[in-house]
This record gives structure tokens, sequence and C-alpha cells, in this order.
């Protein structure tokens, strides 16, 4: 009875957040495309990158994001950029994120369709990451992206990061992408009333992944200055999995060793409807709820 | 930005629920249509009346709304109806509920053209009721219906319940329409460990509006008896004003003078996202959250 119309969001970071005309041409293949919709870019000048958002029928987004691709490659010069924001090439990062009827195996199928036609294309060495990751090593983009656009060439010495597409050569002015699969993230902070940071701080360290908390969660602490309050701004990597009252609970009990209190967290952002449904099913226990129950879910029919 | 498309539903009973032949018939203007999507019907012969619910446009829900209506008139015969669910016409009720892009006032408008149309064209005597009623003693269906159909007669001699449209005669084989506006409903039951009904059925009591209790939730006690418990089970009647949480945790809050806990809640049928957007957003105390921010609202787009 559902719609089964398949919806895949993909997220690309080119290197660019200056030349307005350059950014305008990069993001111009997202736009009047049947099944795609640009949903949002925003550029960051310090930064020297846009992040361009952009959902659509799987094929249709494929092909608009492969030509995007071939655009950065022709506009975007590494040798001549800098910004804050760490980067390896003209096209940085390429995620895609399963939303609706696809499946994180299809997401993956996808980034390495990707993958393969734009190394093809643009002679691009391409690194897959995150769940499309073809060794653990490689799953973290940090890790990927190590080193950055000046020290790819060392990096690609070494036999463990030789590209999973493309040559083994360094794209002379694009760099390397990586392209990969990830779930929605969902920006959560929650707000405690001290200004404390260190205490903060150390509840961040305690709720997430690295330091021990939970599996799907990035955290770290935030002073609101003018509220003169901090906060627990965390990146849930996998609402599915590391439910967002999971976090706002282990967060109200970490604090509670200081004497400190939740005051009111926030959603950053956009957040799919599963992610504030599973919470109030949590909170108010309700038993059997399927998400067809939802009446918007029956009207997209 | 957001889709601008009006949705209404609209729910008409008639008392037909046991000949499958007419049922089809009247069902029939609810299919095929454009902007008309007929969610479902179902059908009780014990009742002998069938709940349709359909969804669509307003004007096109309207045209297809007062169709059936005529329909309803040609084929039902209350001279001849028994069954035990009350009712006083051939088509008994016809609410309208925004859903979408659509106000209160919208769908109160548009009850008052369905029933001065459907009036005029059948000769029919109709009531607003709910949000539409033009008395408050009009506002309460019970009230309106109160007599049902062979009372009708005697009710017509008090001025105070003259028809809101048509002729002042009941309808020979027709009866009495009464056509409203309301708020979606939400059927909430919140689980409880106890098997006595008797406290359940106090509970009910405290937080339904009649017994000085919330504003829109009616409630009544209810005995799951497979499961050894009962149930405080509530028709929430407005659920933007009056939230699901409220309710949750006023039963809560009832239910510890008995020593009873809450185990658990159901949501019946369907829910407006709103509804539980809203408690999740309680429960995490989150922030100056819009609707806006839920993915899907955004793909709706």
């Amino acid at each position: 009875m559902a719609n089964e119309k398949k919806i895949i969001e993909c997220v690309p970071n080119f290197s660019e957040g200056r030349d307005l005309d350059k950014i305008e041409k990069i993001v111009n293949p997202f736009r009047g495309k049947d099944n795609v919709k640009l949903l949002d870019y925003s550029r960051d000048e310090d930064h020297n990158r846009v992040v361009v958002t952009v959902v659509g029928e799987p094929e249709a987004v494929k092909n608009a994001v492969i030509e995007a691709m071939g655009i950065a490659v022709e506009l975007i010069d590494l040798r001549k950029h800098e910004g804050q924001h760490p980067r390896m090439g003209a096209i940085d990062v390429v995620p895609f994120i399963p939303i609706k009827n696809v499946t994180m195996e299809e997401a993956i199928a996808l980034a390495k369709e990707v993958a393969k036609e734009a190394s093809e294309k643009y002679n691009l060495p391409i690194y897959l990451y995150e769940k499309a990751a073809s060794t653990p090593a490689r799953e973290n983009l940090a890790n990927v992206r190590k080193g950055e656009f000046e020290g790819m060439e060392e990096k690609f010495k070494n036999p463990e990061w030789k590209p999973d597409f493309g040559p083994d050569i360094v794209h002379e002015s694009a760099g390397v992408t990586a392209v990969g699969a990830r779930m929605p993230l969902v920006a959560f902070n929650v707000n405690l009333d001290t200004p404390n940071l260190q205490i903060t701080d150390k509840i961040a360290k305690n709720v997430r992944f690295i330091g021990g908390g939970l599996r799907f969660c990035k955290a770290m602490g935030v002073e609101l200055k003018e509220r003169g309050i901090t906060q627990v701004s965390m990146n849930m990597t996998d609402y599915s999995k590391t439910a967002l009252y999971r976090a706002f609970e282990m967060v109200k009990m970490e604090a509670k060793r200081y004497g400190v209190n939740v005051v009111g967290s926030e959603v950053i952002g956009l957040v799919p409807m599963q992610a504030l449904v599973d919470s109030a099913v949590y909170y108010m226990g309700i038993e059997d709820f399927s998400m067809d129950q939802i009446l918007e879910n029956r009207l997209m029919e």
C-alpha cells in the first residue's frame, strides 16, 4: 500500500566557498531535473567549501552528482586552495544517505557505482568510506583524509592506502575524493544549567562512543555564553540504533554526579520523523506502534 | 516553500452495515476521482452502519460527499433500519477534519457548504454540530442525535431544535443528518498494572473533561482480561490543545494514589505526526522546535 518511491539523499562537499560563479556552475546540475531536488547549498568562505544537500530518486541523483563532479574537476584547482576545513579533493566527500524505501545496502551500491563511473570519467582516485568502506581503517573519514591534498602523494605510496577506484596517482588539480554511504546525521544538543565547560566536557566524553559511551554518538562540550550555560553538543550518527532519548537520558544521568541539571535540548537542522517518534514511543511506553499509524504516512501513499 | 496543497478528511457515517451491494454503491463516489482518496470504509453488522474515511482536496471531497449522500438518501430507508448504534439519518453524521494547510475555519465553512447544498438537493433537514455548531447545545453530537430517527418529528416541534439547513420536516426515509467539523481524534489508551476496573474507572473519571480533568479528553476504564490488567481508554478530541503526554502523565499521577503503575500505552489507528512530535519535544525539552525540521516534511515540498 505504501508509496514505494525510493528517495536517497546526497550531501557532496566541494572545495570552493568563495567564487560564487563557480559555485553556481557546480550546483547547476541539481536544478531543473526530474526526480532530483536541491534542498540546500551553503558555502563557507573561511572553510572555502560548499555543502550541497540534494534528494531524489537514486538513479537521477547519481547522474546529477556525477555531472556536478565533472564540473568541479574542471573548475577547482586544489593547488591554489586554502581554507580552514581539512580537504583532499575538489570534490572532497560524497556521502549517500538512505531516506525512504532505500536500504543501506542500496546506498552502498549506489556509492560504488558513482565512485566507479566518476573515477573512470575524470581519471580521479576515489576512496570508499563509512558504511561503503572496503577496510575498517577507511570507515572513518578523518583517517581517509589524513594528510589532506598535499599529503596524498605520500599516502598513495603505502599499499594499504591504494584508492578503491581510479588511478593510483593523485589527480593533479582535483586531488582525491571520498565517496560513501551513511545514516542521516541528527545534530542534537542537550543544555545544562552550569557555565562550567570542564564539567560539560567530561559529560560529553562519557556519553560519546570513543569515551566508552553510546555507539552512534559523537559529543563535545560547548559554551552558550549569552545564556551563561553550556551544552553537550552531539552528532547522532545512527538514530535508528542510538536513539535520541537514550543520549538525552545518559547526559542527564552523567550530569547528576556534578549536581548539574538538564534545562532543555535542541535539534539543529533536519531530523527524520522516526527519530522523534521513537522517543515519544519510549517515554509513553506505546506498545506495538507502527509508522503506518502516522496519518501523514498514510496520506503520502 | 512548503507544499501548499490543502488536505481535508471526511468521515461520513451511513446507516447501512449489512447490504454489501448498497454499501458499495454509497462508497463508489469516493473512488477513481482526482484529488480524492478513499482511505478506509468499515461496516459493522451489529451497528448496521458503515464508517467511511476519505481525504483529499476540499472542493473535490465536498463534491464526492454530496454525491454519496444522494445515493444514501435513495438506498437507505430509516423506517426499516435497526442496529445497536444510535442514528437519526440515512447519512447520520458527516464530520470534516482539517489535516494539512486547512484551518478549522475552512473546515467549518466547508461543512456549511455541504449542509446547504445537500439539504437543498435532497430536501434533507441538517444540523450543524461540533465546531460548526450554531448553538452551544448543538456542539455535542449526542445531544443533537438524542431521540434518534424515531424521535425527530417530536424534536422538530421544539423551536430550539429547528434544523440549521433544509426543511423543518424530517425526511420520510432518510431522517436527519448532522454535518460538522472537528479535530482528528486520537485513540490513546494507558495500561495499568491492576486488574481492578473500579480503580481504573475512578482514574478515568478524574482525567476526563466531564470529571474535572483535561479539556479535550474523553475516558473510561476498560478491562484487558487476557493480560489480567486494565486500561484508561481515552479519546483525545483535540491533541493540539490537550497533548498526549499530558494525559499520559495525568493518568500516572492519579494512579499513584492507588499504588497502581502505568505499564505502557497504545495508540489505536491513525495519529497525526504532530501529536507524537509534541510529546517527544516535551519529554526532551527540545527548544524552538519547528515541524519544518522534520525531514519528511521537507521532502513533501
